[in-house]
């Protein structure tokens, strides 16, 4: 089968691989109908992620290439014997997060840490999506049902972008009706964080980024005010947007440092700052400002425990999550997918979804 | 009347002041009959607040003195025409924290931040408690009846040390039965984080100090494991302690860069960091390998919205207090005092309590 394989920084090589097979009694195999590209695909590639080599290398002492990718839905193709809830021919999506459902961190659902052989695995210590097939581990847990009046598009972004918004961005940022909510970052993720936002009705969303073509975007997708961070003071203008006091709610949804001090400087005292961007560096946490002002600064993975809820949600139509798929590509041309979503600002996409 | 009177960094002066008066209907006067010294106090004589001067001189041009101190016990000598709940001669507890209860603040019960001048204001904002008397404003929202069962030197410490510890620490790091907790630093409020911990039964409260005579007390008030981060690497033997998994709940008791670099790195998957510290400076915060690991993050000014529950709890017995106010001075003798709690560790001291 054909693969998009990640070999170590900078080098990723579209190639035949071996069909994966059933190795744990809880696996599936699943035949690939709809895939995309996350932002931490593109992270992998740069070369933030060499603990993906390092893991192999340290077990095996070489590495072969991992197939990257932890979104998507298909049909099962295969399961494993201890496997109840699927079967052969049912249509799925896959969550980007496996779980056993059993150890201390899944009975918290702290998914993310599963503590035997879960987390957020796929495309990453083990094998994933972007490939015809894929062995999805604990199945029973890891699979949804995908519901015939679900919009494709909208179902592969159940994977990973709608539940890392809600839950990372919207449920730690304890977003409550009547807030004020700065969003930092308009891409898939901070759009996510936006829609899903509105499911608890602020009064205020305020999107910053430093693309024009994003924020018009986040206005058409229910911002009620656009900082573009490029052209103006961001902090400044959250102030003078919320009365001089800052937002209830800052996310960043970036991952730099840049980002990070817009967010701390317009939370208000006793207000949240969720930070879902994925971090390379360190950054300056001004603790002698902030150690007085009550605040709530959260970091995580997703656990996709929400992913249920937001399926429901999208089946009734409150989250237009289709507006994001700007692009679309058959998985032969998932090179060319790679070089528009690497680019993606300028190439007005926001997210990039692969057909089979 | 003798006061303690801060004139800037590394000024302050024991000499004679004009009595306090009614201003607001809803202000007290009291006559102490004791108070004490906190660490704040040692940080503004240091220069830490250079903001008490600067807010006067913004307004007034000329800053004549501040009177320092925010806890004390006393008796009520006089009410303005709107205090309803207390009358002269009534003992009370002054919490640090005076409240309107009437602003958007108060209403979400955020009183450190009450937008009426409220929050803490005495010994910063106002003229403060180490004096012979004190005018407290909100008298009806931020004063308690002083139960007579109830030792008047663990009384004192319901004005600041017990609800700072409990509420930034201990509540706001959600420290549940069975959990893992480690606290850095053991002075008073490090201290009274271990105590009121208690009251969670955690499973381990690992005590991190580099005073060898504190962590003994630690030991004596509940600690079940003691390092000195002077002597050992903290962070592996916090790992070691806890099957490599670290803690639920780090509270950081210092205000100091490498006590919440020792807080960030003992904090397990899932887990709450409590910062208490009063900090001058910014601290590097390791995003690149926390952004994963779903922490909780907070930061605080007591809001003493628990000051009845922990007077309660004291007078039930459940709060040894009293074991932490290791000196004891005459009013007169306030210089000293001040002497002593400057090189506490050394002088063996943890609180000192000034009698009247």
């Amino acid at each position: 089968m054909k693969a998009m394989v990640y070999y170590g920084a900078g080098d990723i090589r579209f190639e035949e691989r071996a069909k994966p097979a059933i190795i744990e009694p809880t696996d599936a195999v699943i035949r690939l109908t709809k895939t995309t590209i996350c932002g931490t695909d593109l992270g992998i590639w740069k070369g933030k992620n060499p603990e993906i080599e390092q893991t192999v290398i340290q077990k095996a002492g070489k590495f072969n290439g991992r197939i990257l990718g932890h979104e998507g839905i298909g049909i099962i193709e295969e399961t494993g014997s201890g496997v109840k809830n699927f079967k052969k021919g049912d249509k799925v999506i896959i969550s980007c997060v496996s779980r056993c459902g059993t150890c201390e961190n899944c009975q918290k659902q702290l998914y993310a840490h599963c503590q035997n052989g879960g987390g957020w695995i796929m495309g990453y210590m083990i094998d994933g999506t972007q490939a015809e097939y894929v062995r999805t581990p604990f199945a029973d847990n890891s699979l949804y049902r995908l519901p015939a009046d679900l919009n494709e598009d909208v179902a592969v972004l159940l994977s990973d972008a709608l539940p890392t918004a809600h839950e990372i961005g919207v449920q730690y940022g304890d977003v409550k009706p009547g807030d004020t909510v700065a969003i930092v970052g308009a891409g898939p993720v901070g759009m996510s964080c936006l829609l899903t936002a509105q499911l608890y009705s602020p009064s205020q969303i305020i999107m910053i980024d430093m693309d024009d073509n994003r924020l018009h975007m986040a206005r058409e997708l229910g911002a009620t005010q656009i900082i573009n961070s490029a052209k103006e003071d961001a902090v400044a203008r959250v102030l003078a947007l919320t009365n001089g006091r800052g937002v209830d709610c800052a996310m960043e949804a970036v991952g730099l440092s840049a980002t990070w001090d817009i967010c701390q400087r317009v939370v208000k005292e006793g207000g949240r700052l969720a930070n879902v961007g994925v971090h390379g560096q360190s950054v300056n946490f001004e603790l002698e400002k902030l150690w007085i002002k009550n605040l709530t600064i959260t970091t995580g993975l997703v656990n996709a425990n929400t992913t249920g809820m937001l399926l429901k949600t999208c089946c009734s139509g409150k989250l237009p999550m289709e507006k994001l798929a700007t692009h679309h590509f058959h998985f032969n041309e998932l090179e060319k997918a790679y070089d528009v979503f690497k680019h993606a600002a300028d190439q007005k996409a926001m997210k990039v979804i692969i057909d089979y």
